[in-house]
Formats: structure tokens, sequence, C-alpha cells
């Protein structure tokens, strides 16, 4: 401990100490980057003075229509400009934001609005029939809404409700923020995905907020001006905190309502995006493109992929077509990414497959993370030696401060000192992580552990294979055994035999399916496939 | 502020909040980066693993010695790698770090020690005489002498003292580290350089030198593996955070005892350094350098300059050299630079000269800082048109705790909630600072102020001139007026009265020079000139 003998007039103050939050860094743009673009949406464009004053307004109509301190405010959005002035306008009246995920069914945004408490919600007006349902199904009091259409996509407002630009023509345009007193105050509540049971509310503080998007700079190495294109959705970990993070470099946020691959080689085409991140399924997206949806290119557009472990085949392919992918991992419990795969220059001399390989682990900590590790169930670091399985565990800044209104939970996920991922993985002698599988996504046929992960990474050299997931099929004689599901690429048709012999040739012969199911896998908002579905359909089969 | 209407089960806990400090960079670099260099001098190198085990030792044998949690620990060493394990291993066993200059005389040794208190002090065998001297000046108890010789440099031990490395065999490379428990907790004590008075003892908390470390990549735009000279004075804000960042980007801090010309074109196209800080007194040497001093390199070199204001010239020189150059401005209270002459691309357009003008603006706050701008006495946002003078104020984290033992200076320093400069400049419309002068180096002549800084600036326009520097001289008819101080280039002879016609022709009459001198400049270690010198021999002339 470092106090001094004597540390009398060496208190904080307001000079020396201000509490950490990720609106300092629009704070600080609207000034030092006044007139660059922060924002792009079809042909809007608008300046970091404008960004900076919309937001304003949202905060101070927010306040208008009785929003105070700590209050929850929701919003039912695509990434379009109104979500990306919510991450602002919402803190900066003191409240707190909850993204809700676009695609989930009434009853489940029912549940959020009542477990929440939301008192607003600004909703896009495609979205508008779920929540209007979800509202009438609610058990508590029903939030405000503010109806967000969106001219550029062709979406109408209903007429049925107040509507965003006249909400926020409400505002002032000079209101004073609310920042934190204390950054251990709450910016954001985010609802898990939910693979299973009702989903759980992740509670972000500015301070980890803030340490977020000071982390993500040295670990992706972005320069200053990034033009980031929007694609994860901001009701995932709040888009992995990147548009609070832009701000401080000065870059260019990119908005995107649909994401296909033709919208994302029109954004690079036409607005020289550098950067943005996706799950692997994006990645296959573009990797798959149609002809016609392809634009030409030159630079190198840098990409973070997370959320699921991508096939080293699908990394393989898109790195010859000007995207360099950095494979990063984390959960809605970590801000989002916190984890690296960061590249070791003397692995190029490697051949392509190997180095597609190490590109698929998991990797190390973040710079803002105090330790990410691999341990037993003994709470014991495993050998780093590839092999011997543990789960993945982590401690630091970027960690939630826990589940809202179910302390159980919080206090099981942080049991021993660290957040535990439920992830299985293995590490490396380089200390490296690779996920083996979920915990609950492990197939144990005839006493052998199967990683379901391994057998996917295996079929995603087939040629004829788009996307593929394996679950345990309950067997009578060996307890489990893998069961694929696979969607195949347009045009292919599916031989059943031939992929099990396919696999047969790169693993052993209890890794390999029993069975092969050809449709189209059942996904969550996020593109992460919904493997509890697919265990339903597996059981019947 | 955004408590929720729960916050039960959402507290801090060791999963969720670790305390801020650069240690935890050094930390993970050892995991992350084992086996990459992280420290070079001369034929040494050595790996992460390494530089941790050998921070630990030191931290483990000052324990052993009787150092405990909040003592003094001092150096007066040169950035050889002792100092660099110094950062790391004296708050590693919970010690503070009280980097002493090298080049100050041994009253005012003998004064820091007593006011720091320090309990050891490792000593280069260069500076021990001075060392020696100045605890017999002390009155306070004596620090442990540990003695450090350097072999690379042919510096052997006295023998009469401890020496380094067999003081690091007492200890325990696998030490635990005592990390903070509270982020304010004192990492550093830095003494001012002092240019009138007693030096102040500026101290940083752990919390601040952390976010130092987070800001600096941002604003230098640094990629991970950078190759760092470490040419500023880690007795000079710790090397401006420097070293304690650098693991974090898994780099090699090339160390560098003595700084000439040759050292660093050397250590560019040897070990092909990056990235580099310097005063714009190393800048002018190596635009000055011998042909025999100079070596090829490829590519750019990215210097971040401070300290003092460059001279638009010598800025407009280098760039032809290989290297680029970026004017941050800060102060010891400010952990060193915290705001930065951001470029703009759409500047490239303009003429060199009015480039060179824009790159000695000292510009706009640095990412981590929450504001740095310009005010008047009363504390308001004077206009910013590039006219109006008033004084560099800033708020934030990286503004120190306050000075040591000297409560009434920190009050007056942090008085209205700002650090105050005592820097005075203009604000440009784009919000770009400029500093004109310090407070004290005004001239008032004839009741016109006049910037030192602008007659220094047109001073350096001139061929035969090498360094300069104005100050006001006491005269009977107009109150002061300027007189220039002026070191010249090598061969070259001066003629007051043709300078003054050159400084005619750029400068409004009354800022012009009523004297020339032609002499050495007075220097501190840090490359600022000692202007409180030249006063007393102009007041003489």
């Amino acid at each position: 401990m470092g106090w001094m003998q004597d540390e009398a007039g060496l208190e904080k103050c307001a000079a020396n100490y201000v509490p950490l939050t990720p609106l300092s860094h629009l704070n600080r743009a609207r000034t030092v980057f006044a007139d660059r673009t922060a924002v792009i949406y079809g042909d809007t464009r608008r300046t970091y003075a404008q960004y900076h004053a919309r937001a304003s307004q949202l905060a101070s109509a927010l306040q208008v229509a009785g929003i105070t301190n700590g209050d929850v405010v929701a919003t039912v959005l695509p990434n379009i400009p109104a979500q990306s002035e919510a991450a602002f306008g919402v803190p900066a009246c003191g409240a707190v934001l909850n993204t809700i995920n676009t695609r989930l069914d009434v009853d489940t945004v029912a549940y959020i609005f009542d477990h929440g408490g939301g008192k607003a919600v600004l909703v896009d007006s495609q979205f508008l029939p779920v929540v209007e349902a979800a509202i009438t199904a609610m058990d508590g009091p029903a939030p405000l809404i503010i109806e967000v259409p969106d001219p550029v996509a062709g979406i109408a407002a209903s007429g049925n409700h107040a509507v965003y630009e006249d909400f926020l023509a409400k505002g002032d345009p000079a209101f004073a923020w609310a920042l934190p007193q204390d950054e251990w105050e709450s910016l954001a509540l985010n609802y898990t995905s939910g693979t299973t049971g009702r989903p759980k509310g992740v509670v972000y503080s500015h301070r980890g907020a803030y340490l977020m998007t000071m982390g993500t700079p040295i670990s992706w190495q972005l320069s200053l001006f990034p033009i980031y294109l929007q694609i994860v959705p901001l009701f995932h970990c709040n888009g992995w905190n990147h548009t609070w993070m832009i701000p401080a470099l000065g870059g260019t946020v990119v908005c995107c309502r649909d994401i296909t691959a033709g919208a994302i080689y029109d954004a690079i085409a036409d607005h020289g995006v550098t950067h943005f991140g996706g799950a692997p399924i994006v990645l296959n997206m573009i990797v798959n493109a149609k002809p016609d949806a392809r634009r030409i290119f030159k630079h190198t557009v840098d990409v973070f992929t997370a959320g699921a472990p991508p096939a080293p085949a699908t990394l393989s392919a898109i790195g010859d077509l000007g995207f360099h992918v950095t494979q990063v991992y984390g959960l809605t419990e970590t801000y989002g990414h916190v984890t690296e795969c960061i590249w070791d220059q003397a692995w190029a001399e490697l051949p392509t497959d190997a180095q597609a390989s190490i590109k698929a682990h998991q990797g190390v900590a973040f710079p803002i993370l105090e330790d990410a590790t691999v341990m037993d169930t003994a709470m014991q670091q495993v050998a780093k030696d590839g092999a011997t399985q543990g789960e993945i565990v982590m401690r630091g800044n970027t960690v939630m401060k826990g589940y809202y209104r179910n302390a159980a939970a919080t206090s099981k996920a942080f049991s021993g000192g660290y957040f535990h991922s439920e992830d299985l993985a293995v590490q490396h002698p380089n200390s490296y992580m690779q996920i083996s599988d979920r915990a609950k996504d492990i197939i144990i046929s005839g006493g052998e552990n199967i990683s379901s992960v391994e057998v996917e990474g295996a079929l995603m050299h087939h040629q004829s294979i788009n996307l593929c997931a394996v679950v345990a099929k309950p067997d009578d004689k060996w307890g489990e055994v893998p069961c694929a599901f696979v969607e195949l690429k347009e045009g292919q048709t599916g031989d059943e035999a031939e992929i099990i012999a396919f696999v047969r040739t790169r693993l052993a012969g209890f890794k390999c399916p029993k069975r092969v199911v050809f449709q189209e896998l059942p996904k969550t908002s996020t593109g992460k496939i919904q493997k509890f579905e697919l265990r339903v359909i597996a059981k019947a089969l």
C-alpha cells in the first residue's frame, strides 16, 4: 500500500478526479473534433457538434418527460442513428440504458419490461407491434413509447405515438449532462440472449464501459479517425462498447440497419469503412456473397470476430478477400470482448491452414483485464499443454457489476473471486486459450468427451457446407452421440453418408456425427446458433 | 446519477473491481508477451519474463532491506535498465518511487532527500559523489545507498556500497507484488525542475499513471510492439509514463544513457526504433547532427516533443529527415503530456511554413483529460480568436494528487477546480491552444505585452542560430525590453545588428530584441532553458 507518511492535501478534488464514464468521450469530441463527420446513415451526415447536440436534446427531452436519475430507458431499435444517440443521450440524463434485442418474442420483451422496470422505450416502427403486445402482456406499469420511424429504410410512423424527432425537438441542445458522481453508478442493463431459461439482466458501470473503450484501441491497434461500420447490434453488449469508444478517436460511425453482404461491401466501397465487428456468421456471409453483392476496394478492412468460435476454414477464406480478421472472445458479462488472439509475426511462416487454426484461438487477456485464464473445478490453473480442459475464468474492471435483481446468480457467477464463463477451454504453452465447448454443449459419448466445436470445425472444411452445428443426441448404447445439423451452400445437395465419411478422414471415429440433418439453423439475433432447439430435434430423431 | 432502484448484489468485488495501476501491465506482459524482448541496453536483451523477474527481485530485496508500505525509495540514475526495473520494482513492494534528476546540485539533492524522506536510494556510480555529499549535508536520517555501476558505459563501482546486482540477488524472482488496495495510493514523487525557488514534490497516484498509459496509445496512434527509445529521462514525469505503458503494448524499451545525435541515429538504425519522446533541444540535435553521426534508415520514426514550445523552423527541418513529429504539452503536475496538436489531413495542402506553424500549437486535450482550455483570471473561457490571451487550465484524472507536504501550494494550484499551468496561451477558432508564454516570461514593454516565444520563433528562422532565448531586460524608458541570448551553429559568427535587423523584417519594432548576446545557454537537465539565469545577466548588461 502506497500511502505516504503525510497525505494531507493530497485528496481527490475537482481538478484531479473525474468519475470515469464513456460520456466524456463525446463531450471532448464536441470540441476537439467539432466539424468531423460523426455519424453516417443513408444520405444523412452529422458532425460531432451535431451528434452531441442531438444526444443533449434527447437527454433534456427525457428529463422533461419525467425520466430521472437511475430510471431505466429501453430501446427496441436496429443500428440506426437514434440508437447511437440513445447510447449517450439516455445516460446523459442520469438514466440507465436498456437496449432490447429486436428479434425477441412478445413474452420475453414483456418479461424484460417488467423485470428492468423501463420507464420509457424508443421503438423502431417496424418492431412496434411486438412492443405494443408486450406492454399489453406486462404485469407492471407500461413504459412511455417514443416511436422511431425510419424514412431512410421506408418505414413510416404508425401515427399512434409521439415520434422521435418531435420528442427531440422539445429538448435543449445545450442541456448540461448529468455525469456520474460515482463511476460505479449503473450505465446500462443488457439482458443475456438466453439460450435457456429467462434472460438475466447484466448491469454495466460507467467505470467498466470507460475502461473498455480505452482497452479496445490498443487491442484493435486503432489509429485516429477510423470509419466504423456498426454491424454488431447495439443491443448486444452495447455493440461491444464501440459506439462509446469511437468519439475518443474522432472516428465515424456508419449505421447499418440490415446486415447483408451487399450492405457491408457497399459501406466499404462507398464510405471507406476501415473497421467492423461481427459474429462468425457475418464472415460467412462475406465469404459466400454472390458476385453481384461484391464490390472492389483496395484497403484492408480490420475485423474483430466474436460470439462463437469461427471455423478455421472461414478464417482462411476471408483473408484472401481483403479482410484482416482477429478473433476476440468475451460475453455479455464482460462488456463484450476481453481476450484476443494477438498475432505473432513469426507465425506468418506457418502453412495457411496452421495459421487459420491459430487464428481460431481465443487468445489472451486484453490490456484492461486483470486476468483471464483456464482453471479446473478446484480453481487451480490447468496445465498449459493444449490438452487439459478447464473453464475460462476472468477478473478485472470490465466484468459486470452483477445480474440485476438476481444476487444468487451473481454470487454463483463470481464464486472464488473470478467470473465463471462456463466456456470450456484448453490453454496452449504460450498461454493462448482455445475454447473446446460451452460446458453445456460438450458431448459425452461412451465416457469420452467430444468437443462439438472440434466436430463443427471438421465439417466446415467440406465444400458444400455453409454453416453447421453439432449437438448431443441421446443414445442407448453410448449415452450420447454427435448429431450434425447442416446448412448447405446455395445449389448444393447433401449426402449424409458422404459427409460422415468426410469427417472420418479428419477425426477419430467416435467423434464423427452419427446423423447429419440438412436444414436452416435457428439463430439468436446475434448470430449464435440456438443449440437448445437443435437438441430437441435430435432427441426426436 | 445512475443508481438503479435496486442495487443489491451489484457491489464491487474481487471479480469485477481491481484498483487501477500501471503495474498490471507488466504483470500481464509476463504471461502474454513472455518471450518478447522487453529491454535492450548495449548487448543486453531481456524478455518480459526476465524483466518481471528482476522487478520482483528488486521489490523483494527492498522488503528484505526493511522498506515497507508508503516508504519513499529514490533513484539517481540515467535511463539504464535499473531505472526501468525500479519503475516497477519499487512500487511492487508498496513503496513510492522518487526519481531524482541526475544533474542537480548537492544542496538540492539534500533538500529532496530531507523533504521526501527517502529510505533508500539507487545511485549510478557516476553520480555517487553528489549523493554522498548530499547525504552529508542532510538534516534527517540518511537513505540506504544501493550503488548501480554501469559496465556497458565503462563505469565501475566505487567499492564503498552494496552493489545493485548483489542486492537484487537477495530478492525472490517469484515475489508476490504488493499491488495497491486503493488506486488513489501514491505511486511516485517527482520534484519539479524548479526554475526558481525550492522544487516542489509532485505526487502521482496509481490511478492517474494507469490512465496516462491508456490515453497515450490513442494520442500517439501506437500499434502493438513499438520499439521505444528511452530518451525522456525517467526522472522527468517518469519519462512521461512511457515506461509504464510499453508493456501494455508488448513493446521494447531501448535504454539510452547519454543522449547524442549519434546515439539516437544508431538506435534507429541498429534496433529499428519506431518511437521516442524528447524536448525540442533533442530535435535540434538531430537537425544539426554532423554527417558522421547520421545513419540511414528507411522507416518513419514517430516523435513526441514537449517541454518547451518547439520553433516552427526546427519542426520544418526535421520532417525531411524521416521523423514525424507531434507537438504535445504538459507539466510535471499532469504526469507529462496531456494536450496534443492532433493533425488534420486537410492541413497537408497548406504551404510547409504554415504547416510548421500549426505543428507548433499545443493543441487539444488528450482523451484521458476531462478538459484543457484557456481561461481569463476570472476563470471564464477566453474568446477562441487566436489573439485573446489567458492561462491554460486543466481538469482530469491525470492531474497530480498535489504537492507533497505543501497543502498551500496545492490549494493555490487547484483554485477554481482546475489545475493552473501558469502558461499563457491563445486559443484558435478550432480550440487548439498555442502558448504565448510562461506567465513569468512575458515581457512588458511600454505597456505592451511581448511574447518571448514569438520573438524566439522569429530568431530561429535565422540560418546561423542554433538555439535562443529571449528575456526581459529592465529599461529606464520602456520598463522592460526584449534581450536575446543566442547559441550559434558551429562555424558561424554572430552580428548583433544584423540579427536585430533580421527580426525587424518579421516582427513589429517594439518586439525586436534591443540586445543580442552570443553564448551557450544554461539548461536544466530536461532541456529547458534556465531563463532566470539569463535574466540576471540581462539585468547587468
